[in-house]
């Protein structure tokens, strides 16, 4: 189906509520000229409402892993949510979303949990939900690169996913990458996907900040483009995750998603995808938020346990789950605003808690990073207290895919990460070649099997 | 939709021709008890032509896009194509299937192709196509285990994706699964999968080899059920990949499938697909095929050469294609009859080939395991043939996730692979943090972008 143009509008619309400055989105602009607030993606609600709810509901249903060209992807199947004035011949795509609701049924059984659902964002294009952010900035590029805009080349400081996802769909697309990274302080391992993508990827004698202050820099020239998570366009692909949650669950309202943070920019969206739907009549209530963060960066569970009346950064301490070892998250604002609204509730695990409770995971057919294993141990915790209910029905946010982290798993089962729980460590069971002996070694493990 | 019992029928049929003796699939059987010849699932056509080939077609378009159990996995979505009386509480499954069908356009580009698209298995709940076929196996064991048949436990011999799987879809289901690989030629990071999913691993003192006559020993005691490719069931889970490539392109055929070879069981399940949905008239032609070895290990390109009058295995030479690297192929009788079929034709690439091919994909967005590898070498030296003509439609299968091979693109990207194209190589670029040098890198290297 092909939408006519400017039938539906979205702009980009300072934070700041005593501002509302809005810019088109084809400007090259992360940050208002004004106050220098993060920019959202404002749609115009009366020009969406025209469509009714059930009309929405079934052009999804139509849309979902439809082979019809942008459809495919589970982001551009709400298309008009998302850019709507983007042209189709300028969607780069990866068929990105659409990723599967795993069904835990033995372990919501042994959890005594109505439901619980696992949201396999990592099994994707480049490995990590980031490629849902990404498709949407970068064909907003190519869009604006047709238009005229002198776009030379899309740039991001990172060390994992986020350069990882921009690397790809910018090889697709056939746009220079420039990728800032701390040198020596990230292993050629965690780089391999931007490399082997072509980008161009440049070492730098900092740290992590270091990187951001000079990508900010660099991007002042506005012929290079930046892809950090403050630009706000990576939330509207994002965002999708509620829609196709809610969608997989035949457009029912889960009581509780779990998912973990860091930067905070992916529950901002989950929050800003909600909204949408009960705005626009798809839903009638809200579901409730876990925001699950690693006790060693952890300021908003902080900031939680005094009822969000302050926030302070902190230091974050090394932690497995590195993608979330952030001590100041850029979207900490629109993360509290959607935490209060939808009776959020935040829940820190050490390393041994998300250890063992991705172990836990994988026992049950699962794959987990160790962000994942965040999520869930927060899960475990909130059902131990009572915070979740048995009896609910429960959505975990999966964030990336478990084969990034084979160091996790095979330190986990070697026992060397410290204090974890033994009963959920494998190992390899030596034995001669021999039918008999074989059958003995079989004979005492199967009768053992948990 | 529910299905009535016995509206549709399959059994297990002997493949030597003379023979033919068939089995229930209820049975715990490999080969034919009369000759040991491997058994091939036969399908009652009769009963499934009752429906038309525009029913089933709008039928398999519905279920590809549904979100009801157990049709949101594109296998189950044909299911009776594969199990059609198996119900659906027993059958276990990831979402596996509803891969993505990546359109490389600027490489079909740049080729002159009129499409180049990779068939995307490894984006996949265990990281490979092994999935297609083993929730086919875990679900019959799961139904054999609940009609009273006292089976204990799922075994293989493997040292890869084929362990993964079954380790995992056994892990779903609360089936112990028992993997039996040769010790101390498996590296640890290969074995975590089934170790995280809790596998009893087994580690005995022989080579692979050893491990298939220990595993075929052991399953000799029907109550462990055996799992490696030799068991039929798998095939009907992997030829779903026929159809969906074909959905996926409007239930066009394209003209080429390329596909990586080792074991060949694949083969014969991607012209099984074919032919099954040609029988029932869904397509009036079928695709020719391009079976892809690595040059190590290409017993069967041999026998091609000499237009499969006589196939002589070998002994294969190590290759970076590990999971192909096989000299003594389990299904080359069928992959034979298939490649004759479908006007087939046998490629080998060399390690640098195949290195080079999976790091040009990866400049166009993709991120390819080395046996896709094969698959692209493959593609691109029968372009240059001739044998695949440009304005040609081309369908690449991509069997593994390239996050299990790390390794491999760092030792790629390091020159560390001999011989390999030094203009694919990228590096990573050292930089002091000041902006004015940044800039300055910037300049020089924007301007040599390739």
């Amino acid at each position: 189906m092909s939408l006519t143009k400017n039938e539906f509008d979205a702009h980009f619309r300072c934070t700041l509520d005593s501002c509302g400055k809005t810019y088109p989105l084809s400007d090259v602009i992360y940050t208002c000229e004004d106050d220098g607030e993060l920019l959202t993606v404002e749609h115009d609600l009366e020009k969406l409402r025209k469509i009714s709810a059930k009309e929405w509901m079934d052009r999804f249903d139509l849309r979902f892993r439809s082979q019809t060209f942008p459809f495919q992807s589970g982001v551009w199947g709400k298309k008009e949510w998302v850019l709507p004035n983007i042209e189709n011949e300028n969607i780069v795509t990866s068929g990105e979303g659409g990723t599967h609701l795993y069904n835990a049924e033995r372990w919501a059984k042994d959890l005594g949990l109505d439901g619980l659902y696992i949201k396999q964002c990592g099994i994707s294009h480049t490995g990590s939900f980031k490629d849902l952010g990404m498709t949407v900035l970068v064909s907003q590029v190519k869009q604006m690169i047709a238009d005229g805009v002198p776009i030379k080349a899309v740039a991001c400081a990172s060390t994992g996913d986020t350069s990882a996802a921009l690397a790809s769909y910018a090889a697709k697309a056939g746009i220079p990458a420039l990728i800032f990274l701390p040198a020596n302080k990230v292993s050629t391992a965690q780089l391999i996907q931007p490399v082997s993508n072509g980008a161009k990827v440049l070492a730098l004698d900092t740290d992590f900040d270091g990187c951001m202050a000079i990508v900010k820099e660099v991007t002042k020239e506005k012929s290079i483009y930046l892809a950090n998570s403050m630009n706000s366009l990576r939330i509207e692909g994002q965002k999708t995750i509620s829609v196709e949650i809610t969608q997989q669950l035949g457009w029912e309202v889960p009581d509780w998603v779990v998912i973990p943070g860091g930067n905070l920019g992916n529950v901002s969206a989950l929050g800003m995808g909600f909204e949408m739907m009960k705005e626009l009549g798809l839903i009638n209530k809200l579901p409730r938020i876990l925001l699950a963060q690693a006790k060693n960066a952890s300021p908003l569970y902080e900031s939680y346990k005094s009822g969000f009346t302050k926030f302070e950064s902190v230091v974050a301490q090394k932690t497995l789950a590195s993608a979330i070892q952030i001590g100041d998250p850029v979207s900490v604002k629109k993360a509290i605003r959607v935490l209060k609204k939808f009776d959020g509730v935040v829940e820190v695990a050490t390393e041994e808690e998300l250890a063992d409770a991705a172990a836990r995971g994988d026992r049950y057919g699962l794959y987990n990073d160790p962000h994942t294993g965040v999520a869930l141990a927060a899960l475990l915790k909130s059902i131990e207290k009572g915070t979740i209910h048995r009896k609910q029905k429960v959505v975990v946010i999966s964030t990336a895919n478990g084969l990034k982290f084979t160091e996790f798993k095979v330190n986990y089962h070697e026992g060397k990460i410290m204090g974890t729980n033994a009963s959920l460590h494998n190992g390899i069971i030596s034995c001669p070649a021999n039918i008999d002996a074989v059958l003995k070694v079989l004979g005492n493990e199967l009768s053992t099997h948990k």
